[in-house]
């Protein structure tokens, strides 16, 4: 049993956020207790972490990532996007065997733990070797399948579903497709029999760009997500990531079937994409969750810089610095993001939650003077501040240090060595 | 005698960024070697710095704040500017005096250091606290007078101009106003006879938001760069901060007359001001230096955030992902700061150069795969890469810590005392 004491102790409730200096037991892989310190009682912990005035909270949830592609970061920078996929991205993505895919997708894990990100949701090929990257690495993930026409074999998407939902529980597989225009009907139809057969929800690039939009309505007659709700895609739920060319109807047909949005600002804005409409999605009462999208098009792995954006693009979009007020944003990054990967245990700090926990270390500049702890975190919160990362019960970042079973110097020199061999000698 | 070896060596030449294992060498205040490691020579090292792979380069200057208003930070955010200001801001700051601004000051200082900042160009009252806080901490700043029609006494700014342009290295004086829309006309024709009397580049907000410049047109018949630079404002350089909304007839004058245009990109964002054309004046030739504003408004103090919307906002706002490169960037925020600060001795890494510089940990995964260093720093760097912060020849920051002669947890507790006493008890 491991017990947080001395520090201050975040939860979400119905009404907002509550900061107590309640002390949090972690049993096994979850959360046992959270309370003021147990006096008349004698506990035998195996370690007590002093929080020492530190914050304890609910892990960030990345909820759109494609983890292996960390390797493209900073390969090919402020080029056009279509110079950018075909002279960088695709050509290079496809020297990617499953060994260099566990091998990067660990690179990628250590960036998320020192963003105080417990999970993801993340979308690519090699979905096994991903899966034995978390795995090993003690890091908790949820694969979307990213069906699309370039796939060899569907079929595939029904052996890794039921494979990789058996694979334990740091991971499990939802359904998906890449996007509306790289999947044809057939095979979106295919995707859909799946998700009837299972009840799945099912998950798909959405919106992301306005060329997206009018080549699904010069094919279908249709927006996107009208398109994909006409075929009954999204009978049992999900949503899409990025959402940034969303119509009033969109919206409302996502509000009506309770779908998730994942906005990625970050990527949006490098990427030329545009800027979501996250305010009018809320308001309209989409649950909307927080992605980075990959270190290939955003570069950063960050949730902090992601929240500070998700609300200061919305302020300046709708010319209302109320918008998109931080507690919002918080609840965003760490409970919506849970919920829409289907991770109902992994939501907050409370008895019987799994331990997917991050220690924010509030003795520093940035988050003084305390005058209110979640605008801090979300305006002003940085990498510097993580101070620990635990993932379902175990300690996998503290002060710097990672404890993956493989140490940082040997997963860089494996990226390098992809690089080097692979990539950069063309 | 402080020996940097082991490492990487950024610095900025014509034809761009270089970057080299060469060593550097540091004696007093100064820069004294920049090259391969000596080896036939025997030279006593006070301190020999292992810099184990990291990468030193000058450090990044902060080029418009407000320090010691750092204590509005997270105080009252998501609200209408109006109520903020009024509510907030103004009756806050009413309550500040010497004393107050020479703390909350120190906090800022600890903020700039952890983000590698080594020189701050700010404006703000209580000029001579300020200054002291920073020679106590050994920190560089440049004061830009803020004069307008509140100051009790305009010839205060004659005054303070000279006594702290002789206060020592590590501070300096500008002349500015704080903004046309505050200072009437008779001050203004003062500061531009200040600014003849030394010769003297003037500084101001400039076009923060689309309502300053509509007000100026109504009041002179001219935007405010038009109508400034036509009473002589401009007559020995200068600049603006912000210059949001700056037409093309603004910017060619910017451009002719070679003023400094100073983004600050969060700032502008999270209270609606809007996106600076950034690339539109870098490419009329106008040099662009970035700032962070104060914590009040962006809440931190953090290059890295600003670096990365500098570019991020510009490749959205053309529709244009090629818009701004990383490496223009890196520029702005090392050496253009410096330039109109007016510190030509703290732009780069050269021999006789001031020492003012910052190491970054490569060695962390959001830098890894090496494909670009400085691609990595602006789109993917943070605080948590600041290994050390060096001005003028003194480590102030190192893995962590900071030496600037008080400890930060004396400094934290001041500035909590003050809010405690003076703000949070109404």
């Amino acid at each position: 049993m491991i017990r947080f004491f001395n520090g201050k102790t975040l939860l979400f409730d119905k009404n907002g956020i509550r900061i107590s200096n309640d002390e949090v037991h972690v049993s096994g892989k979850k959360i046992v207790y959270v309370g003021p310190a147990k006096t008349g009682e004698c506990i035998l912990f195996d370690r007590e972490i002093d929080l020492n005035g530190a914050l304890l909270m609910p892990g960030f949830k990345n909820a759109h990532t494609h983890s292996p592609m960390t390797f493209l970061r900073s390969l090919a920078d402020d080029l056009p996007l279509d110079r950018w996929l075909r002279e960088s991205c695709w050509p290079n993505e496809a020297k990617l065997d499953d060994d260099a895919v566990y091998d990067l997708t660990k690179l990628s894990i250590l960036e998320y733990l020192s963003s105080g990100t417990t999970a993801v949701f993340d979308m690519y090929n090699h979905s096994e070797a991903f899966a034995h990257a978390c795995v090993d690495s003690g890091f908790r993930a949820v694969i979307s399948s990213g069906m699309n026409d370039f796939d060899k074999d569907p079929e595939d998407i029904e052996r890794d579903y039921l494979k990789l939902n058996g694979f334990g529980g740091l991971v499990s597989y939802r359904l998906g497709i890449h996007a509306e225009y790289t999947t044809g009907l057939e095979r979106l139809k295919y995707m859909v029999s799946l998700a009837e057969k299972y009840r799945e929800p099912c998950w798909t690039h959405l919106c992301e760009t306005k060329g997206e939009v009018m080549g699904c309505i010069g094919r279908y007659g249709m927006t996107p997500p009208r398109f994909l709700d006409s075929i009954g895609f999204f009978r049992y739920g999900g949503g899409g990531y990025h959402c940034v060319w969303m119509t009033d109807e969109d919206i409302s047909l996502f509000a009506d079937k309770g779908l998730y949005a994942v906005t990625c600002p970050s990527s949006n804005l490098k990427l030329s994409s545009g800027i979501a409409p996250v305010s009018r999605m809320a308001s309209a009462g989409i649950k909307i969750a927080i992605g980075t999208d990959s270190a290939a098009s955003n570069n950063a792995l960050d949730m902090f810089r992601e929240m500070y954006l998700a609300t200061s693009l919305q302020k300046y979009l709708l010319n209302e610095p109320t918008a998109c007020p931080a507690a919002d944003v918080l609840r965003m990054a760490c409970v919506n993001g849970a919920l829409c990967m289907g991770l109902d245990d992994c939501v907050n700090i409370a008895e019987g939650m799994k331990a997917d926990l991050t220690v924010i270390n509030l003795n520093r500049p940035n988050m003084r003077p305390m005058n209110n702890i979640p605008v801090n975190i979300v305006y002003s919160g940085s990498k510097e501040n993580i101070r620990l990362t635990m993932v379902n019960g175990r300690v996998l970042y503290e002060d710097g240090r990672f404890f993956v079973g493989e140490e940082p110097e040997s997963i860089y020199e494996k990226a390098e060595r992809f690089l080097r061999e692979k990539v950069r000698k063309e």
